[in-house]
């Protein structure tokens, strides 16, 4: 549903709680979704036993004959610009069109955008088919709003507090919108329409040391957009799962290759009561004039 | 040697016996077959490292300027529809004519065939190149029964004793197929040509928690095809390993992480004695028609 | 630099020592370099958490649009042949001519050159590109020298001590050649531009029962290509690297699977002084003629 955009809110946004993101969990578990993942060569395993053992499914389809019909009958779809080639590139957009005129929840990850001109002009494309949720690091969430009509470029800042006016910016082609990093910030609309945000904390220093934990975090975001009831929650209870998980496995690790396991393993065990003790979630000042 | 088909067999079949299936991991062992994959990109990793632990090795060539003549000189030949392309898919094709010419044992693995149209034709224009071995679950060895003819059509049962009839069926098309499960259910023909079967317990609940395990399995069969006397005792060999390898790992794992790691290393430690107390063998009744 | 082909050396060649070697380990640290890789799908995830786990970074880009543009700005370029097709090929083509015209480092990994005709004439095609660093099997470097005019041909051999001559030969084409087996070979030139080599021992039997190891070092080789003074210190320190982290997670190993972890926690933990006291460095007499 697409909020009116000039009404005039009386009341203070409700940014998602802790409950909210359990209940969330306690759905994915009942439900199982099932992502159709159209995402790069380097995270194509990894994020489909994310998936898995946190307790979705995940079908890789991303060739031009089947991206489409698959689209329209899957749970959440995952757009991942990661390794793109002409044939992936023309699934992308078949699946995005596809996942919107059915109403199929998806998300889209712009790995490398605003680096990379290609890929870049590839996400620009697609924004017109309205991703549910947008999850990029900093650089790529600036980088995606610049195409959005938005002057403010490329910034190669790691810092995602400095992301939260793109990711607003984005809110015009997207529902939720988050940038990862050590705290990630996200922001999307209550149940009102009304724009609000999360900061969520937690995660491990060695989480960037295992590759496509990222992409996993966007594949995940599919999954749960399928069972929660605003983009938002949905996109939230992917982060907060995953800072919960990378927080328990982060005590059980020796360096990144235990690490990546134990991450598993905690995505497997958290449950709703797990994430309501350990989610470390706070509402997001959002800008006066947003 | 195809068997004769409208030869009346006056003795009982016999099915493959766990001392059977224990001399061929050690031949496994000791010949270290060379398996071609054309196979998907969620799997290749995971199930070259399958290969690897098991005993055998991998060489994944799936481009169309090699495919057949590698699949002239491996010792035996993956194809899995996984995640299929326009390359890929023409490459199947001039890797299972070369490995019908040279008599390379392959397997087919359908992966989504039923539910997905285009790879449904592709495992169609496969099957007359007659594939060694079929292993899907059960909804994809039922779909893929239609396809030869038969009329019973999609089925999205998960118990794989409901694809027995199917598998029988395609036994018009292989020598020996299986449907994956709980329980396995293989049917093939024994030295002399009768058919007969078996079924496989053990595994784990957290095998279908980490993603390519099924693949994985497909590609260690085309490995025990390569070095076992009948393509049945080929096939039930790779899955009792599996098997075993999987009850075994499913002790030492706290979830799905550490499943993988432990199920590895299983698969390297299990020998040829270790098969022969721990696999759950059994003979399966073949419907009096078949 | 070209070294002079027909200067006469009047003083003895300088290997590398394992305080060049623990020095390159401590500039990787500090500059975190950023790898392009063009590499297989089997080994495109592993490969990027062992460059992650050791203190580099990679980006994954191989598609026609942006191979070029990014070869110019990374680090280093690795090109491995392990799954080609004709985009991917000729994206390979577009890195070297970039890596080599910019500057950037290359390695050039031509894994199944020899046994493959379609990707030994790739591998022919990039040689001219002058790869800074050839780093295969003693099979492979033997065949690609070969290619190079020489007419060994394809020896089959897996004794890296076998393909020293063909590495010699190779350096008419690359700045340092590496064969890696239970001793790893590796041939470049001092800093005055003398011939000279070393024999890297440690390692572990499980490190061959793990898919892509060989690869991560090729990865890890073009990572301090990027902060190495020559590239014969930069390919040693990386054989180096992996040589040591493979020895200690040898010592926390059952099998494949927790060596493939071990290993990552390894290549994270060693530090200068690690592996200055486990490297097992030693000078590779290089015969007379070279």
């Amino acid at each position: 549903m697409e909020p009116a955009q000039d009404f005039i809110v009386t009341t203070a946004p409700i940014p998602p709680t802790v409950d909210d993101l359990a209940a969330a969990l306690d759905a994915l578990r009942a439900r199982v979704p099932l992502v159709q993942s159209l995402t790069n060569v380097v995270s194509a395993n990894f994020l489909t036993n994310v998936l898995l053992a946190a307790g979705a499914s995940n079908a890789h389809i991303d060739n031009v004959h089947e991206a489409a019909g698959f689209a329209r009958i899957a749970g959440g779809v995952l757009i991942n610009l990661g390794t793109p080639d002409d044939g992936t590139a023309a699934a992308f957009t078949l699946a995005a069109e596809a996942a919107r005129d059915a109403g199929t929840p998806w998300v889209l990850d712009p790995v490398g955008v605003g680096g990379l001109p290609w890929r870049t002009g590839l996400a620009a494309d697609l924004l017109p088919f309205r991703p549910t949720a947008i999850r990029g690091n900093a650089s790529e969430v600036i980088a995606l709003a610049g195409l959005g009509g938005d002057t403010r470029g490329v910034d190669s800042s790691d810092d995602p507090a400095a992301a939260v006016p793109a990711a607003l910016a984005l809110l015009a082609h997207a529902d939720a919108v988050s940038a990862s990093g050590p705290v990630d910030h996200l922001v999307g609309r209550d149940a009102a329409g009304a724009t609000t945000g999360l900061r969520i904390g937690g995660g491990s220093a060695l989480l960037p040391r295992v590759t496509s934990t990222g992409c996993a975090l966007g594949a995940l975001a599919a999954a749960y957009l399928a069972v929660a009831p605003t983009a938002l929650i949905g996109l939230a209870a992917a982060h907060a799962h995953v800072a919960v998980a990378a927080e328990i496995a982060d005590g059980n690790a020796t360096g990144p290759g235990s690490f990546a396991v134990a991450f598993l393993d905690a995505l497997y065990s958290v449950n709703a009561d797990v994430l309501r003790v350990r989610a470390r979630v706070e509402p997001l000042d959002i800008p006066a004039q947003a």
